[in-house]
Parts: C-alpha cells; sequence; structure tokens
C-alpha cells in the first residue's frame, strides 16, 4: 500500500484538526508573522461583473477572528478602517474600539497604507495625475493616513499606485510623470523625516489592471524608480506574487533580487496564473513551485518581516469560506516552510545540488578580483569549453526530487 | 515532529528506490500504457539560440532504455526513424533493427506521425501551402509515413499541422485553407479505407511556435473543425498540455471537453507555463494542480489509451539526465494517479464536495425534458434568487484540501 | 513635403468633420449596421478598484444619441432596460417609453440577452451550476428575456455564460457540466420551437474573468459544442475581438473558422491586448492590423448581420467621452473598409499577392478526388522539395504593403 | 471619393519608388542612425522547428547591401563575423575583408556584442554559471569579443545573458547569481577602464528563452540591476522592443523610464505578440501603436543613438525577402517619425491634449517644495475631490485622434 501522506488520528477520527496541528502541520502564532488586510477578509466578492456577496465585515470582528486563527496583525487602507466623510467624532470613536480589539487580541498593525484608487478624483492618477489639485488631494489624503498608520503603530507604509498609468498613451508624459512620482515620494518621505517618525515605504509594483498599463510594472522598474530618490534608504519593495506573475515572471526570482538590493521592506502572498486579471487568489492554491521556492528563499534569508496575505476568498464563499480562505494561507506557508527545511536536510537533493554545483556559485570568478594581471590570467586561459560543455548537470533528477518533495513522497 | 512525507528504508540505506518501488511510488509497468517519442528522448537539446549538446540516440536504444524504465511503446515521426533519403535497402536494414529491437522488448508503436515542417519546402505550409505542389508533396510524404506506421503496429496517426499558419496574415485565405486542410485529412482518411487499415487519426492542435498563428491553435477549433470531414467518426484529438497552457487554457478541461465529444483518441503530456514558448518540459514540473486534474479525469474516465509524454529533457542535460526525465514523467503520473485515488476515498473531500453539491450536476434542470408544460413549469417557479445567492459553497476549503492532498499532508 | 494622409478643408477650418465626411471619413449610417449594447454606453465606469464616475444613462437618452451618430441599432440585458424586481405596470411603462425611442428614431433591438452574471445567485454558475434551483431560476430568466426580446424584434439571441466556470476544479465535474449546458440550450431552442419565434442563439466564448476558467474558453470550444446540441441549426457563435484576444489567439483567423463553419450568427467588435484582463477598449484601439484583417473579412464575405460594439469608453471620461468612444469605434470601422477596399485594388498588393501564389489555395490538392488512382498518383510523384524549399514567398514585402496601407501612405 | 493616402506618380506608373522617395516616404540615410546586426539580415529561418532555408550571407555582402539601403552600420556578436575556431591569420583575413568593405561603403561598427548562448559550454549559464571554469571562459570570450569591437570602432558593448536563467530553479542561488553577474560585469568594466577604451556598455533584459526565466527579466530589472555595480555609469540599458513585449508591458512606457534614468545607450527594434516565442519581426510589423509612441518619445527626446533593428526575415523568405524585410524596417520608422511630427503640429491633437491637461504634469505638486510648512499648507487644502472627479478628460477623443493620424487620414 502507497503511502503518500502521513497517518495519524485526523482520518481515523474525522475531526478537525486544523488548529490543534494533529496533523503535523504547525498551528499559526504570531511568531510566524502573518498579516493579512482588512480589505482582504472583509472583502465582499464584487467583480466587474458581479454584485457584492457577502455583508460588510467589521474591522473590529476581523481582529479578533484573524487572532484566534493566529495571525500577528492587521493592515488596511484609510478607508478600509474610517469611511471617507467621517466626522472627527466618529473617527475617534471607531478608532477607539478598532484600538481595544487590538489591545484584547494582542494584534498588531504593522503596515498602512491609502486607498488612492476607488475614488473618481483619481481616475486619470494620483501622485502622476495631469491636474496638480488631483494631486495636491492625493498627498494630502497620504499625509492624513500616515499620521493614521504612526498612530496604529505601522512601521512601513506600502504605496500602491493603482491609478498611475495610462490606456490612452498620448495624455501622459511618462517622464514628467516619473518627476511627479518622485517628488511624491519625496515629500512623503521628507514628512516622516520632519516629523521624526519611525516608518519607511514600500512600493508595490504592478503591470496592468485597473489601467491599461501601470508605471513601475514590475518589482523591477520600482526598484529601479527608488535609486533616483532623495532619500532612497527610506523606500523599499513590496513585491506581490499576483502582479508579478501576472507578467509571467518569476516571483521567487523578483523577491531574491529585492533582497540582493537590500530593498525587502514588505511582501504580498497570494495565488495567480500568469496572463490573467489580477486573481488574488489563496496563497499557494495557484503557482505551488514557485511559492515554495519563495518560502525557502524567505526562510532561508531570514526575512524577519511580515508574511502579508493581500488575497481573498473566491466569490462563492460565504463568511465561513472567508475564515478558511485565511486559515488555508497560513497552512500552506507552514506547510511550505517545512518542506524547505526537508529540503535543505535531504540527502539525495544534497547530492543532486553538488552534482549540479549548486554551491560554487559562491566562488569569485575571479579570485584576483579587478587587478589588470589577474583579468589577463583568466583571459589567457587555458580554457576547455568543449570539454566543460559535455557535462551534464543533473537538473532533471534535481528538478524531479522537489517536485516530489512537494507531493509529500519524500 | 512534522511528517509531511514518509519514512522508509529509502533514505535510511540511500538506495535508488525508484525502479523497485521501495519508496511507495509504484514502478511503471506496460499496462500504466506510457509511451514516449523517438524525438523526445531522442531531443539533442537543439533551441533557437543554441546547438545540439546531446550526441544522436540511436532508436534501438531508446527502445530498449524505455523498456528498462517501464514504458509500453514508442513513438516517431517518418524521419525519426528512417532517414529522408534512405534508400530501400537502407530502409529495409533500419527497420528490421528496429523491429527486432520491439520484438526483444515487447515495445509497441501505438502511434506515428510524420514530420510535416523540418524541410524547407514547408516553410509556407504543408497540408494547407498555398502552392498545390507543396501540398501534394506533403499528402505524399504523409501516405508513405501511413504505410510505415500501419507496418508497426501504429493504430493512431496524429496530425500536427505545425507550419499551417502565417505570420502575414494577408497571404493566407483561411476560409480556403481549412478547405484544404479538410481535404488533405478527407484523403488521409479514404487511404486509410480503401486500404481497409485499422487506424484513426487525431489532430493536435497549438496556438503558435513555430508560426506566429497556427491554424486550428486550440483543442476546440480543432474538435469543431472534425465535424465539418468526410468521415469525422475516424477524426479525433490529441490534446498536448503545453500547447493548450501557452494559451492559458485549463488543459484538464480541454480534455474533458474532448472526453464528452468522444474524441479523446490520444493525450500528450509535459509540463509549460502560460504565455511562454513550448517549453516541453517533464510531465507536471510545471502546472501540477491542472497535471493532477486532468490524471484524475483521465482515470475517472478509466482512458484506456496511451498516456505519452511528448518533452524532452533540459538543455542543461547530457545522457544520463534523458533517462532522468523519463522516469521522471511516469513517477509523477503514477504519484498523481495514487493521489486521484486518495481524492476518491478522503471522507473530508467528499464532505466538501456534498458542501458544494458537487454531486448534483448530474441533476436534469428539466426533470420533464423539453415538453412545452415542464418549460413552462421551470419558468413560472417559484423561484428564490435572493435565498440561493446567500449560500456559500464551501470552495476556499475543498481548494485546500486538493492543496493539501497533493502537498501529501492527507 | 511630405503628405501622409490627406489635405482638405478641416484643417484649415478647424471644423469638426466627423458626421459630416468633410475628411473623407464615411458618416455612419444605419446601412452599416453598427449596433452597441445599452450596457456600453451606459457603462458608469465601476472597475475592480473604482466606483461608478458616470451617471447612470437612460435607455431613451441612449436610443436617441445613437441614432444621431447613425447606429443602427441597441442590444441589452433584460437587467439593462427593465430594472430587476420591477413590477408589471413599471415594466409595461419602461417598454412603451423604449419603444416610442425606436419607433421615433428608426433604431432596432437586433439582438438580446440575459444577465446571468450580476446576482449572487448565480456565484456558482447558472446554467451549469451545481444546484437544479439555480439552474432553473437561469432558465426561468432567460425564458422571460427571451420574451422581451422577441417582443422587441431581436433575431438573435446572445449567450454569455460568465459565470459557468471554475476555480476550484474539484467542485466541477466539466462533463457534466457541458450535459447541462446542453441541456439548457436545448431547452432554450425547444421553447423557441414551441412559441414558432424566428429567433437564432449566438454562443459567446470567453477564457475567464470572472471566473478563473470559463467553459467553452474560445471561439473553437464553442463551435465544437454547438455540433452536439439537439438543434445545432438554430445556434451559432457571438465570436468577440476582446475575448479571443486575451488568450493571444488571432481573432480574424477565429471568425474566418465560425465563417467557413456556417456559425457567424453575431459579431462582438472591441480593442484588447493580449494576456490582460478584459478591457473593452474602443474598437482598433489595440490590435489594429488584427482589427483590419477582420474588417476585410467581414467584407470579403459580405457578411450582412450587424457590427456590434461590445465596448466601453475609459474611465477617465465623461457623459461626452462616451459619445466620443462611440463615434470612434464606427469611424475606425469605416476607414478600415475603405482600406479593405483599397486593398483589393491595389496592382503592387495584387502583384505581391501573387508573388506569395495567396490565389492557389483555391486549387485543389486532389483534382481527382477521393478515388484512389488519384491519391496513388499523387503519391508517386514525382515531388521536388528541395526545389520547392527554395522558392521564397515574398511575405515581408506583402507585409510590408499592408502595413503602409494601415498607415495611409499608399 | 475618399483620399484616405497620398496621390502621386507611384501608383500610376507602378514603379518602385521606395529608394527615391517618389511616394513621400523618405529614403533612410546614414544620418538616421539605422543598424542591423550581421545576425539578422544574416539569419538562416532555422527554427526550433525547421531547418535553415537561406544560405549563410557574407558578411562583406551584408555591408555593401545596408549601405546601398541606406544604414548606418552594422553589428555583430564575435562569431557572426570571425567563425569560432579560425587560425590567428584566418581571423586577420576576415577582419582586413571586413574593414575594407566598411572604408568602401562608410559603414560604421557601432555595437558589438559577444556569442554567450549557442556552444553547449554555456548550456547553464554563462557569466552566473554555477561552475567557475565555465565563467571564466565566458569572460575571457567578452575579453576578447571587446577587442574585436573596439578595434573596428564600437562605443556600445552589448550584453544578453541569454543562459543567466533557470528551469529548475533549486540549481540556482539567485542572490549569489547576481553576485557573479555584477562581478562579471565589474570585470569587463575593470579592463575597459584599465585600456583607456571609450566603451560603454548596455545590458539587454529578456523574461525568457531560451532559458524557463532569465535573470534581469525587464527593463526595470536590469536598469536597479546597475545601480549595484562597481561603475554604474559605465553601463546602462539596450532595452528591446520584442523582450519587453512579451511580457506583456508597454515598451515605450519603458524606454521612457530608461531615458528618465541616464541610461539609453541603445535601442533594438522589431515586432512581438504579448506572450508568445521571441519573434523578432520587422519592425512596427505587430504592436504599431506601442511603435508609435516609442518613435515619437526617441524623437522628442532627441535620441542620438542608435536605431537598431533586431529583428529576422519570416522563415518564408528566400534572400530578397530579406532586403525587402531589412527596407521595410527603416521605412516604417520613417513614416512613425514624419506621424510623430503632425502629432506635434496637429491643432486638434493640441487642444485635446489640453483637454486631457498633458502639459499641467509638468508643474510641480509642491511648489514650495519639501519644506514642513509647503508641505502642510497641501495637507490643509482645500480640496474638491468631488469637484475634480466630475471632469472628463477627453481621451477617447484624444486616443482616437492618434489613432486616426496612424491611419493616415488625418
Amino acid at each position: 500500500m502507497l503511502g503518500l501522506g502521513k497517518m495519524g488520528p485526523r482520518r481515523r477520527h474525522g475531526i478537525e484538526p486544523t488548529l490543534a496541528g494533529v496533523d503535523g502541520v504547525p498551528t499559526p502564532t504570531p511568531e510566524d508573522r502573518f498579516t493579512f488586510g482588512l480589505w482582504t477578509v472583509g472583502n465582499r466578492g464584487r467583480d466587474p461583473f458581479g454584485h457584492e456577496v457577502r455583508p460588510p465585515l467589521d474591522p473590529v470582528e476581523a481582529v479578533h477572528r484573524l487572532a484566534e486563527l493566529g495571525a500577528y496583525g492587521v493592515n488596511f487602507h484609510d478607508d478600509d478602517l474610517v469611511p471617507p466623510g467621517s466626522s472627527a467624532a466618529g473617527r475617534a470613536s471607531i478608532l477607539g474600539r478598532f484600538r481595544r480589539a487590538l489591545d484584547a487580541t494582542g494584534m498588531k498593525v504593522p503596515m498602512a497604507t491609502t486607498n488612492l484608487f476607488s475614488h473618481p478624483v483619481f481616475k486619470e492618477g494620483a501622485f502622476t495625475a495631469n491636474d496638480p489639485a488631483v494631486r495636491r488631494y492625493a498627498l494630502a489624503k497620504t499625509l492624513d493616513a500616515i499620521e493614521l498608520g504612526v498612530e496604529l503603530g505601522a512601521g512601513v507604509y506600502v504605496m500602491w499606485g493603482g491609478r498611475e498609468g495610462t490606456e490612452c498613451d498620448a495624455a501622459k508624459d511618462v517622464r514628467l510623470a516619473l518627476d511627479r512620482y518622485k517628488e511624491a515620494v519625496d515629500l512623503c518621505c521628507a514628512h516622516v523625516r520632519d516629523r521624526g517618525y519611525d516608518l519607511r515605504f514600500a512600493l508595490e509594483p504592478k503591470p496592468n489592471e485597473p489601467r491599461g498599463n501601470l508605471l513601475l510594472p514590475t518589482v523591477g522598474h520600482a526598484l529601479a524608480f527608488v535609486e533616483r530618490l532623495e532619500w532612497p534608504e527610506m523606500v523599499g519593495i513590496n513585491p506581490e506574487f499576483a502582479h508579478e506573475t501576472m507578467s509571467g515572471l518569476s516571483f521567487h526570482q523578483a523577491v531574491a533580487q529585492v533582497l540582493w538590493a537590500g530593498k525587502l521592506f514588505h511582501v504580498d502572498l497570494n495565488g495567480q496564473v500568469p496572463g490573467k486579471f489580477d486573481q488574488d487568489f489563496r496563497f499557494a492554491s495557484e503557482g505551488l513551485k514557485d511559492a515554495f521556492h519563495l518560502v525557502r528563499l524567505l526562510e532561508e534569508a531570514r526575512w524577519d518581516g511580515m508574511r502579508h496575505f493581500d488575497a481573498h476568498a473566491y466569490r462563492t464563499e460565504d463568511a465561513d469560506g472567508v475564515w478558511e480562505f485565511a486559515r488555508g494561507c497560513m497552512r500552506s506557508y507552514l506547510i511550505l516552510r517545512e518542506k524547505a527545511r526537508r529540503f535543505a536536510a535531504d540527502p539525495e537533493i544534497a547530492a543532486a545540488l553538488d552534482e549540479a554545483m549548486a554551491g560554487r556559485i559562491a566562488e569569485p570568478t575571479s579570485p584576483g578580483g579587478h587587478a589588470p594581471d589577474a583579468i589577463a590570467a583568466i583571459r589567457r586561459g587555458p580554457h576547455d569549453p568543449d570539454g566543460l560543455g559535455a557535462r551534464g548537470y543533473g537538473h532533471e533528477r534535481l528538478d524531479q526530487l522537489v517536485t516530489e518533495l512537494l507531493l509529500g513522497v519524500r
């Protein structure tokens, strides 16, 4: 009989072991640094062709439910927590209730952000709108939201420029738009410096949707943009699985470049199929192999920031489905983390990595550095391209071992 | 301690268990109906930017090695086995050696096909070339290859129209091209009928590459085309994982439609990422979830035809890597087949399927059929859209159970 | 001085010539058979990340404005015209007003359709919902909408199965879902036959969005499905530019196959970039070359049905922008139609087509048909693959001529 | 009568006006800075499924033919000009002949590059191969090719890392691979500095093909990478239309960001459809609108570098088709350049740009800069989001004007 998984009381008793770890999957805890947006568990299932299917979710309930499930914290856009147009008293009351929920549960608000995309005012852009009045309003709204975030203890401020883009390319001078984008980020940094806040910014790239083409469409474009800012050290990246995958790019490879550049300030996890609309599915429900390599990378890099799930339940779900969704995101991360540990410990995988010479990428090409004679020596050789080219690297075996590790047969 | 996979002598002894099934994965046998193309294990690693990296593989060696690995048979394009320009004596000698290998191993040749794409003569098309002389040559070459296939016992003839397409759309009248495509397939059918062969045809769709756009780009377009043939009962489909996935379409859903139409005559398995060049990677190395649903579908449908791997080893591999590749394709199929069995037996999955009302899709919408009063009764109702719309379907839970089944934690 | 376009009073006077044809572009007239959906000009600019930006548009105003612009008619989903939940009196009043607008303008309602996607009841499917009660409601709603359409003179009924699909593949048995899909279409046909209506159905395929994967994802899959219906002669296809293009497929090639199969019952025109969300941009604003070949095809095939624009104005637009959008769709079609005429008349293009042997695709491959000796003669040859392969087809020149025709320099 | 294009002796006489400019399209001249790779016009039509269809092209003939067509220069990979394994004498003889062709025609070699992708030695990577011996050979080959390039006057050295990537992600530590990539580029820069050459480097990003995923997959990723180099001022970008478009990204927007960063060192022009294999079609044969905005951008930015066509003739073509291809690339650029001039001069377009507030993107958001009170003033407002959100931007009209400009009716 073939035992692909593992046996346990789970199957015999039919009990629900998810939170108890009876099936061997660890129960999420705050130490795992899992966070959700209020807008994710609060997503009501509206889509371009359909109305809302779920009732509004009280942020306070979200805090309690997520705490029970083992999350570390919640994040929000300004409007998610305090409805636009609230009075000062209304705002204070909302914040008071919300803070009490945080205090009661120990939940944190590690990240905050601004909704610069829903209101018609932003239809032509926010930080890069042609109209300076729109840009000023976008900046003011952001500054207010920074205050709100700082008030609640956020250490990272995410900027997703969901309306910074075009359908009609003639209408936007891209180089000037990048000037304005830089100006806006610089102004936010200046404000934070003036106030002495301990807050860093993370740009979240996306290739398209809702605009035909968005500025800073990939992790790379955003990383490059940061280098032209006034205070580049204050600004990093918030890569999102779905956004990079929409363009058919490797997400874990993108995150690796962000880490390499010292710019991973936050990360958004979800599921997505390449070349489709922004799906924001449950983490690891699509793109399982890339998700595994991502988790392996984050754990190997000892990433100590948040694992934020920017996703939502399918529209087929009622409220119960929302919590299954949240639980599933965390479980899959923990299962993949365990597989990453096994990857590191598996002797056959280690042998295959040796066969692939994986460790030798750490050796310098030029042990003598940039010195002219070191370079000359390399140029001189001798070189044996035909001999080197005859070697096999055993990638089929290695990749199959990874596949079988994923499938639980090793 | 978390046991995501299973324990066994495998790890303790460090032995290679693949063929012995020591690790619980069944050893492939001919009953599993696994086949490979000579061009797959014989692929030499040439790509648009690189030269060949592996030496030619003798078809006789391919037969022996694949037999040892547990395959059922091998398939080939005419030119794979008998090099173009071979003399009659040369051809006879090649065939004799090849037959002896088949006899010695018990390997079969269940499918044959024609290379209508490599030679410059086909650059503007083969069955749909504008030049009638090219079309006639393509037909003649196909008829010769049919004879060769029949001689070796093939029961299915695959037609992949790799050059039937355009870059310059003005140059091709698509409707007339479909006339010519139909004519060519009809002529092949006529020939088979005249000869009394027991041979069926399977069209293999592909969206693009090597042409900018190919005719019959998806499983659907090919299925529809079959209905306009002279003898539609003789012609079915050979869906390929990579080809449908290149367009971002669900492969298992496409195969389900082919089965529904009674037209699954062959199936090509491999791995592919959407929106990229034709990768032809090892089966299940990409698209794991779709691969699982495909295997589940084929097994539930009791598909008794071939599981043909139309894939090749990475260019990083030497000859050993080729056999690891072949072994990996079969192992992954068998692992997924076992998971399909578990899916059917898992009580929590069964409960989640009930919650999703999955079984009720079998119930007719109109128990009274097309009768006017049956229709009128449905129209009258009563209907309760708001009540029905409030229900949740539990898809997050169900999909997570499938994910965890795939990951080997259940 | 380079004259790429044409001179005229237009530029000298700065007048707006669109409707007068002063700039040489014909003014749209009802003879051109242009139609719009009420939902297209009535689109309020809501998207997955943004609220409505435009006020509701009164269907009666839509009729008058489109009539002024030269359209032939308007189409609608049931809910577009009669809000769900309207009383019988309310419905009658709405219909009365709408009919008067039609009468006053001469506008027609050539097509009707049902909204089976907005209400939560359809979240798991409509015709293919697992729950038979949902399917019955979907059928009832469709039958009501058929009555409404027939009442207003529609000759074509479009079926877009926007919720017939999955995210969680385990939840849906695709083969049974196709049984149910067929059952629903058959029931609609039965109803139309019972009533003796002169109404045909057109299936509209789409690959994904709002569901992760939709059933009948391409023109091909829908065409193939029709062949398994009870009354296939009553059902054809409504191909849409954006939907086929989302999958990276050639739209004009798809329409050519639909025409070849005798199944073009309607056509939806718009603009779309491959591999992105469903953009529904103004016709010819993206995919200009494919749009040209499409128009050329429709005109050469003497397509006498509707040219329906299923698109909407960018979210940046106010009400004026909506009418510019509508005008632009029609103008681009007429400009491309004129270019199609020039294509047919251009002697250099004719010479290049000869060089490409474009006309010879009309010659049968086997002048002797299926007769065994005709086939044998073709098989025998002689064949000269090397000689034929040395020929060039002049596609670079031909395609550049087309490009320059499009660019207006010939 | 509708005059969509322009009249002239061309049509009346049926003469070939391309080189004479009789049809109003300027004849290319060296001032236009058009260059081609030896590998582009020398492409023999081999593809993943087909053999070569064209004979080898003598580089000397390429120089003469391109000079006749009006090109400014030719570029090459080391192996394109000097076959691998050539003796010193053979090399000298080849170079002598080639130089004489350059001298005779006035053609330049503005760019050079290295083939680090064809030989099996590079199958696992070149600068980022796991094996240090491979990396050293790649470096040595590059240094030799730099010498060759400098010898022939090249001022830009393009680096395309066609093998720097993975299929089996486990085999490559991406962060260490980026270390090695940086090391290799730094070593090349060190060599150039040591020698005192006037040579800059341009990185050419590509998302995939021939590897499953490539490092530095987009313009953005490459731009960001440059910032971590030892001498970032020596290294810029060579964006390629096809490569960015494969990922579905806007090419002209990417080039705008490169210009904004001061890093446009070279540009590769061709045609490509999103989400497909690397097509390298004739410039502007696909993606016409993006091509127009690109040309407009390059001309507005007064780009004084090369317009390099990295494309090749369709496989349907013989040698004549190759020169039609080359001619078409240049003609389309010149036609689009003329349209860019018209765009700038057209009063209706200017009015639509005003309506879109296109010019106001140049105004700072914060006229008072980063000063705290300037920021506070913006935060204070007043703001009128509802009023600003009610405005329309006239993008439908503007985009239609651009479309009609492209179509030659204005």
